[in-house]
């Protein structure tokens, strides 16, 4: 194989120095050796994506990464954020392949045993429901054992306390496994993808890293040579 | 019941001033007597919309103008696009009824028969999938029989042609009946409308008009007193 | 618009008077200011409907009052029972709109939310399960997160003990709201419809008002022109 | 074992003597030794059931019949139409079985095969949807390769036609199976039970009974000392 | 009718004796008069099944005792365990209908209720999916209340604990009839076959004899003259 | 990334060496630069998989070649037929991780489009439905446009006439995206594998490479130290 040259979008402004170097170095550790990542952030848009309402207002921002990513030669693009905002306007906008994060993880899990939870940030009775678009779009309703959230309410809320996160996230998985069923663990938020290692030291079950699992996805399919079909996600007539 | 006034937001740009009064015309004739209506678009977006790309660009400017509406005091909003770009966005940012013209049609559509088509623009294996998501996000992927398309390629060209879409129009409609076992008809485009009525005359099923079922949804609502759930829709955390 | 005139028919026996008169007044609250809205009672059949046995008993007194409706020209017909009975019968009984009350309820809570529960009479592992066939025909079972019953097990003794059914209404609803993931409540008895107010003021997720739902549901097609699909509910041959 | 008693209810009136009788022999001759079968008509209602109104009206009388036989020490019911109206309400009219003509037919299809066919009377985009609910209580819908019509528009034309029916009902069997990817044939209707020796002379592929699949369940309940859970139709409290 | 013969092939090694006559005096109260039943155990496989790996190892056994049967002139086989292992291989292999236990006993449960729940061995998170596939082929997902385990690990262990395992039925039962909603009892383990008599006095619900479902199964097969469909299940071309 | 060692295992016996030689070539041209690749076949069982009695006799020999593999080291077992024979119980018997071919191509699919088609051996009416399994499991019925066959009736036939069958292919692919809205196309047969460049020259739309999807597959969970889960697929008690 060829080199492969891949762009991960975060779909997010304000992203520390530090955590986009941390994301990057842990993507590479998991790289096949042909492989070159590069890592951008949007311009304009929220600095974490909880609700359908930061999605939209990120979207923009993405799109026009991506025409410029095609533009630059990259093999394939990664939206690097669990709820894949404005996936398929994205593979509408590039001919290359558009990853998500939530898709690649889920196909993932959804392989891996019978039933999968979701645990991610929110409070019982308020968990964000941004993943619903990604389990309808590829129809796995009927392989989620449930979305539990730890308990914090915010993204950026896990992202200072990661230690804390990492303790809740093991209590509600072991509730996922027992009460609900689940046999694959896959976090509903990007930032996990770091932490993924050493959680899978405290659990028996598999945890996806969402992070790796589009960095994979993203290999696959420019080794193989495919991309997203074109009657699928047409290109737009208008701009 | 007091006086209800409702803003119709065109996720479009440069829409010809006599399209936009003849919505306005076929609205008020259709609204309850306290129903006050006014109409707009956004400032910045697609002249039409095909694609979740289209969609996606359309939606910061739809978001810009529900907050602006909240806070001259409309007692709701229309969506008004047939595929509903950007609801959920649009009712997280803000707290009165947001009404998706889609939505609208098909729960209207869900309870006139037992299975309805959707006619629409695009050729056959090219059929725009925007639907997908009302549709989902329904759950009434089991009433649609089928979605068709009138074989003209986009909605500037319908927009253009609107007699001969109407003879179109009639023709899958008759198709869809006999071939697919719909017994109503969902237009999917909102440009069907003002046709409707003529429409209804060639077919023996009923044919929702959209922007109508839209505006009785919003006086509905207002009329009882709800809004869409808060903590179906939070608002968001981050802007 | 022209008047319009809707017989909303209880498909009940000895309703007392003073609670046929409480409903009467409810719905011309709700009304818009050119509907015009009796009531009435089938003579011969249950005096409350909790199991399919009592509503396969109202329902040739249904048809009879609808068959005298449309003859008197009424606009539509209201099936004032949350259970819907007899509904798909009636619609092939006459060429006039027949709005039922679950049907309406519960495609007004599909729009308002993502998941809604129904909140009924009965204890828990003995609800009844009359609307399982509403929730079918519309093709809902994924939008429903639970049917929840007060304890209560009559609709007879919820009629004599509204101060007490409230409570215990509101008891279920949040438990709905925290265990099942509800956003949305739907009273599973068309006797809660006067509490909503009442109830909405103690519960942050909308409540649907049954006979509200299904009133402005008849005020949307009258007015909009459409009736039920005489292919999906065809006149009957034989009588 | 020891004997079992079944009546057979047919919810039509004015059925032939001849035909009543024909019934009869059929099911003796496909009966158990220790079996004995009665038949029974109900005395009011429509003379032909194709559409939920011809059902609803004759229920009560099916009602009374039913209740009638558990009094006269009948170990199971059949009710004789493959629509099986009012099949619910009549379970919890009584605590015998009572057993589903259609409910029967399709289970016994679902196990023979992987999708079958249901061949009833009707014209292309005016088949009965009768059959709905039946596939539905069982949700068996992802059985079910498609519904067909004979083109027969009524099912006392079928009945005097039945040479005519059966032509008919071949070739639109093997329209099912070649395009349909049908491998099991139900037919919608009682009155083919007597054909369907004949029928599966012409076809390759297993044709149900309806009123010898009826049967052998109600014999089948009996001997295995079971009857339908009184938790799922419970008792009515009133009448 | 004339004489019946069935095989019952138990697709496990090393049945103690004592068990297999058991079993065969159980289906021989039960049989119809006619009936003839012979029991037969496979030569070299599992000692029980509760993986799919059991299951595989078994189906070769099976296979050549079922084509063995159709030889000395058997009218029907039972494949005698609640996972139907080979069940579709096994129809491939032979004309005569093949019946699965599973199957058998789901299907009745469909009719006998609205709800079944699955009693079977297995602590909570660790109860054998072996089912998963019984259900997904007649596509009876959601009228699966739960599937509960007793507590015990193996069938082994049940096999000689028999007092312990029924007690612990009991309770699983009436759990998922409170709090799950199932209101007819499945037994996931044929073993549990000759204690539904004594099971079902402690529960109010109907619980299935898995073996009885079969025999049922099988006899109603053969005297409606009916086998497995062969476009569904077609003779394979390589052995 | 450390040597990855694969195992690919073919559920078949004499398959001619040359035919072994072009699969391995055909997978170490698109292998990542670390992998390592054999191919091994059965010793005893079908010479083609059409049936699932075809494949309940190859599992045996499957899971022998597992455990072997396993115990020499390899990093991941490939089960290299597109119905993935076997598949949960091979996953049982080993702890390395066990990648279908079927299930690897069908997730693949489900990311690339909205709706794929399976084109395989088989006339129409006659289409082997071995695939049912691989999307229940995955629970991607809804994302299956349709199952096509070629018109060959055999696998061996298929193998013999690649030309012949590569026209075909394409032919039926046209009619899977112009009459089912297939936008991607799943050969249902690994044979296909190395034809899928010529095969993708001719088609506007994405086909998977079976046997490279699950090669992509089985280095993905190796880089990610991922493996099947333990609960999901609990190795068995008994051998």
């Amino acid at each position: 194989m060829n080199r492969i040259r891949i762009l991960v979008i975060r779909p997010i402004v304000n992203v520390p120095e530090e955590l986009q170097q941390k994301r990057l170095d842990h993507l590479r550790r998991l790289a096949f050796s042909g492989t070159e990542i590069e890592i951008t952030s949007i311009e304009k848009g929220p600095v974490a994506i909880e609700t359908e309402y930061n999605a939209a207002l990120a979207v923009p921002g993405i799109l026009r990464k991506a025409r410029q990513a095609e533009k630059e030669g990259f093999d394939a693009i990664i939206n690097s954020c669990a709820a894949d905002p404005g996936l398929y306007a994205c593979r509408q906008a590039v001919s290359i392949p558009v990853v998500g994060t939530g898709e690649s993880s889920h196909l993932l899990a959804a392989s891996l045993g019978r039933k999968y939870s979701i645990i991610t940030v929110g409070k019982q009775g308020r968990i964000p429901r941004l993943y619903d678009n990604v389990i309808r779009n590829l129809n796995l309703e009927s392989k989620v054992a449930s979305i539990r959230g730890i308990g914090m309410s915010s993204v950026l809320e896990l992202r200072e306390n990661l230690n804390k996160a990492k303790k809740l996230f093991i209590e509600e998985s072991k509730k996922a496994i027992i009460e609900d069923g689940a046999d694959v663990i896959v976090p509903g938020c990007a930032y996990f993808s770091e932490l993924v290692a050493e959680l899978q030291k405290e659990l028996e079950v598999p945890i996806i890293d969402p992070a790796g699992a589009a960095l994979k996805m993203a290999e696959t399919l420019v080794c193989l040579g495919l991309t997203h079909s074109k009657i699928a996600f047409p290109c737009p007539s208008y701009i």
